[in-house]
């Protein structure tokens, strides 16, 4: 299949699992049509003290779009598990559901949803799989992302942050979305020039080694590169560090002021030295605004270590590390049942145990500090501000589902990360005080969900 | 943008990190177009013995459809970054070069080139990012999985492996070419749809726990579920495990011969017990032929130690860790510049180096075990079989580049596989006895080529 018809393979009803379907057709044999309530939400944090919201917008494109195309009822039909009756109504398939979400770029916690759908159950559970990898995906690139910035950030120095990461991301499609998270938490620009032109997002990038050594000279690279781009950033570690920065220095010199190099990059080596050498040198030179970019393997560790030392480094190329999660590439993500036709319902298991029924987040503030998330149940009168919004009613979008453009989500992010206490942003996990408790009305309705499926279970046991 | 015009924004050209772009305009103002050499290949393994080539064929269906539209080039025209020229020269472009590369299901070594491009410079730097970002994941995915599927053959008793890992994977299109490596690789079967679709990969599933609990009781949802698929897999740890099974066995009492169910499926808690304990119920209850299948949390790691538990489990549905290679999500992978105009290059630098010039991987026997690889020169004639094919010239397609059915690839990953040495097949790293070693001729070259090197930068330094 061509490249671009992969991309353009209309298989959205089928980016999911197989069960989904075969479930699908079980509830529609079955009449079960009632309502659902299923709730997306993150079980534990491992080395993140908070969540960023992310993949919203994604997963409502999904929701508005979903249907199933000629072609995708063909391949079910050759599956010999679906009735010819039943393949007829999904032609006819939408969503219908309501969706109630928290806004790409808020905080969140463990337990609390980052998104409920309200849907007949056949609906609520088809969608599962799509949803769950999209705001999975984005909401973890979107949490490792804040990391990196808020470590760059030290001092109240803005230091430009780039993600790198296309190469080793999964794919080009998480390069485009990991791109559009890493913006949304706060990164300043991208290399993935794609991603620059479906999101406008700033697209950034200085040269690669390969170009210094396809020239005779690393001078002749460095001139005939900054001729063409005389604002550009210019490689110096390519045969040796501060060989690099002096040629730089002999260019400025060279070309007066025809040429003036916004920067130069460091990517090897022990760059907290490296980058105190070159400013040294660039300083001696009265150089003074030529910034230092330093990029190789850098993730928010990393970026503290070299800030912690001092390094005279003016912003950050961070790529793989980023890119992927890679300290944890998967979020413990679940999408839970947590009602059906009006009753609550939970599993029982200590491990794996939801909060029955309808919910809203209340975040609660001390001054202009955040302090206390309440989880409540839907309708309560809690003080505080109420996380979740809806955001589709009868599969369409409310105003407050309405698209943004990403740079009120990066906005909104950063206007909602400041308010997290200073010892959530920092990188350490460990007690950071902020508490996530359950209103009475939701420890209520907890204790009666779990006496009621008790006594089915005892009711059952043979 | 809507869901589906989003996979099907044309920006293929653009899958690219903008300094691919601008050192094309350079190159392309420079009048460099000589070829180029570029090698992909991995630097150092963690945590693998070896690794499983994949996504080759993503990377040739980008080089034959890359092109820049309207669209594209108007993007890059708001950019005050090209002149209108090169922007007119890039409405023409196309990747003329020839590519050369180890099929995909080939076990391979760090060092080894994957694939080399040889092309006019700009073109063969412009590809970097997507054929970096494709087969760097779908190796990495293929390498993860194949050691799956080893650890679950152990006793060379056949256990289905499934991959279940859409959900967490990172995006729909990193689940779609994921599920693909997977196959490659030897997993047996994917719980994605679309992919099964797209690249007719077995599809399977059973069902969900929120199945279970919207009905009122979990022998009515398996009464309802198995009338409907009276081959299904049954999820028996919702609220009690053995009770689930208890109940499963009485399913089978009540129903006769009308259902007979596949199997069971465990998800949660001490899989090795339950699965032991499972067994002696279905057994006891005559019911031998009913199968085991166990999820949740699996890896390679997991597997063994399972199996080294002698838990009678016949099929294993593995997910996140498989699907996003969470041990190691990224792959050192490069892209480097070996050759221009005819000369060798390189990097110097003991951390980042570069074999020199075009070359061959050829692999040697003892019998029909693989035992060492030589990396030599394109040319020479050494004993073995030669794993780098011309898949591509002038920016087509050669016979061997030709699309390959799955099968076909997943029956050459097995059998590659099955030569390599025992030891290298086992998880645990170590002194694997497998020699990956240069020829004369190449280890001669690498000199040459970093002699003359020091003597420019000699020559150059002030």
């Amino acid at each position: 299949m061509p490249f671009d018809d992969q991309l353009r393979a209309d298989t959205s009803a089928l980016y999911t699992d197989l069960y989904q379907l075969t479930m699908l057709q079980a509830y529609w044999r079955e009449g079960m049509d009632e309502p659902a309530v299923f709730d997306l939400f993150v079980r534990r944090l491992r080395d993140r003290n908070y969540l960023l919201a992310c993949g919203l917008e994604q997963g409502l494109e999904f929701l508005e779009s979903l249907s199933f195309s000629d072609e995708a009822l063909g391949y079910l039909a050759e599956q010999d598990r679906f009735e010819d009756a039943f393949l007829d109504w999904l032609a006819d398939f939408e969503f219908t559901g309501d969706v109630y979400a928290v806004p790409e770029g808020t905080p969140v916690f463990p337990d609390e949803p980052i998104l409920e759908v309200v849907a007949p159950i056949g609906e609520a559970q088809l969608v599962e799989t799509f949803l769950l990898n999209q705001i999975t995906f984005q909401t973890m690139i979107a949490s490792k992302a804040s990391r990196v910035v808020e470590a760059a950030r030290v001092g109240d120095v803005d230091r430009l942050v780039a993600d790198f990461g296309m190469r080793r991301m999964h794919g080009p499609d998480a390069a485009m979305k990991g791109a559009r998270a890493a913006y949304i938490a706060g990164v300043d620009a991208t290399s993935n020039v794609a991603a620059g032109q479906a999101y406008d997002i700033p697209i950034t990038g200085t040269m690669a080694h390969s170009y210094i050594e396809a020239h005779d000279s690393e001078m002749g690279a460095f001139r005939a590169f900054s001729d063409l781009y005389p604002e550009t950033i210019l490689l110096v570690d390519t045969y040796d560090t501060l060989g690099g920065v002096r040629k730089a220095i002999d260019l400025m010199d060279e070309t007066g002021e025809e040429v003036q190099i916004r920067g130069i990059r460091l990517d090897s080596g022990d760059l907290a030295e490296l980058a105190h050498e070159s400013r040294r040198l660039l300083d001696e030179a009265g150089l003074t605004d030529i910034q230092i970019i330093a990029s190789g393997g850098l993730d928010e560790y990393k970026i503290q270590d070299l800030l912690d030392r001092n390094a005279p480094i003016d912003g950050f190329g961070v790529g793989t590390k980023m890119g992927t999660s890679a300290d944890q590439p998967a979020l413990d993500s679940a999408y839970k049942l947590c009602g059906y036709a009006g009753e609550p319902r939970m599993k029982l298991s200590a491990e794996k145990s939801n909060l029955p029924g309808r919910k809203q987040v209340v975040r609660q503030y001390d001054g202009e500090v955040a302090v206390r998330d309440v989880i409540a149940t839907e309708a309560e009168q809690i003080s505080g501000a109420p996380l979740l919004e809806r955001v589709m009613a009868g599969g369409e979008r409310t105003e407050s589902g309405t698209a943004r453009p990403l740079t009120a989500l990066r906005e909104h992010a950063s206007a909602r990360l400041s308010e997290l206490p200073a010892q959530l942003r920092a990188l350490d996990p460990g007690t950071s005080g902020y508490e996530v408790v359950l209103s009475d009305a939701m420890e209520a309705r907890l204790d009666t969900t779990r006496e009621a499926l008790q006594r089915t279970m005892t009711a059952e046991t043979p």
